[in-house]
């Protein structure tokens, strides 16, 4: 059982941690004093044109992140580089007419050197952030992507990490972090995975902890959290979190977008009660 | 847990399974009818001159491969490149007296761009084959250095696969091979690690299984496996195998040369005898 893990300072002239961090995905988000919300692709199956109507509508909603959910790779019913071309090219015209901007988060996913040109390809097509599964894809490639100089803040994705005999604030609040993630997601307690929340706050304390050579990381909740619950979510993570709600919004059917309106509203208050 | 693993042909499209396996590594090192005897080169610290005079003493003993050890890098006493250098030639020159080659089997390791250079440059020295551990690497990179044509036969090493909530044979028996791997390391029952005769069992079988889409692979049992318990490893693994044994040759001391020989004929003599 991997139980905890330190390394000396001269571990991190090869380590490269967050790229941008909080602070960085904070700008581009546009987002200060809350969390910043997100929300993620579902279900599986949607051609890329279904992937980005719903990126439009979360976008004029006013989500703050939509990514890919971590099952999208490049099938040939929803290849990579269509799907990325369509979901930018929504939150843009969604971003004219509301005015701001929205992150789409596309997953990168299969050998190496595919993952690296699906980065590349994002990040010319104007992608702002992408997202990885470490513990599938290997912890050395999200630190070569991390430390590539044209590269993409990432988040990294919890995905094969829960077979691990290791404590969760270990891998996914060290090891993530020190090996490049700018936001790290994982199972928030009460949804649909183990997790106590002794385990996330550790979790999300190691994330943001002081260090003396790599940034802070975005602590991002995720799993199965309902709408209901984000009061409470809102109260244990405090705002430097990315609250993740996907499956519960779309619960609503037919009201997706008054759902995901509603949710962005309470956030807003929330912060902004939280503030006065 | 990951209890078993099964997966339709089409996803062999993509898998590329053992570039050589059983028979390609036979080929190589010039060995039929009994299994391979392979050991490790100890202990971590040696600079490249010291390893290649190991090398030479081992392939004079009659060692049919001879592989770094895993905690072998690229660390500043040891950089990668000279350490290969100084091997390979070793075993050249030792060849040139005994007139039997040997296969000397570099450690891949670092981020993944690293390693496709680490890989190149072995090849290009004369390397016949090169280990790499898949689950710190990442089972992505071993099917794509597996997949790539100016590649060579790769050694898989368990290394982290025990933190995993996985049965051996579903992850080394089956993910390893299908993934890229022509010969799998695996602690054998009774050394330091705690696999019963039954996982080893069935983790070699699933490697020698008929698949339609893939070669069979080599078990290789390793992990403290004492000199004197050679004639039970032929027994048990029968004679496709890699019997890896190293810490214990080494426990002679200054008589490792006559130590090494006295098992290499050992070995010699149980396949004689199993075949008459």
């Amino acid at each position: 059982m991997l139980a905890d893990v330190e390394l000396p300072e001269p571990a991190f002239a090869w380590l490269p941690g967050p790229r941008v961090g909080i602070a960085g995905l904070r700008e581009l988000a546009g987002v200060t004093g809350r969390p910043l919300l997100g929300t993620a692709l579902k279900p599986m199956g949607l051609r890329p044109d279904r992937l980005a109507a719903l990126c439009g509508l979360f976008a004029r909603a006013g989500m703050d992140l939509i990514k890919d959910d971590h099952g999208l790779a490049d099938h040939p019913f929803c290849p990579f580089e269509a799907r990325v071309e369509a979901c930018l090219r929504a939150v843009e015209d969604a971003g004219r007419e509301t005015g701001r901007g929205v992150i789409y988060v596309p997953n990168l996913i299969g050998m190496p050197d595919r993952i690296a040109r699906q980065l590349e390809f994002a990040r010319a097509a104007g992608a702002k952030a992408a997202m990885i599964s470490p513990m599938i894809s290997g912890l050395p490639l999200l630190a070569q992507l991390a430390s590539q100089p044209d590269g993409l803040p990432l988040f990294a994705h919890p995905a094969f990490g829960g077979v691990l005999r290791a404590d969760p604030p270990a891998l996914f609040g060290k090891l993530f972090r020190w090996f490049g993630a700018d936001a790290v997601i994982f199972p928030h307690a009460g949804g649909r995975f183990a997790y106590s929340r002794e385990t996330c706050g550790a979790l999300a304390a190691a994330l943001r902890a002081e260090h003396p050579c790599v940034r802070p990381a975005f602590p991002a909740p995720a799993g199965g959290i309902k709408v209901e619950r984000v009061a409470e979510l809102l109260e244990f993570y405090g705002s430097d979190a990315i609250l993740l709600i996907g499956g519960s919004l779309y619960e609503g059917g037919e009201a997706l977008f008054e759902r995901t309106r509603a949710l962005v509203e309470r956030v807003a208050r929330a912060a902004a009660e939280a503030v006065s």
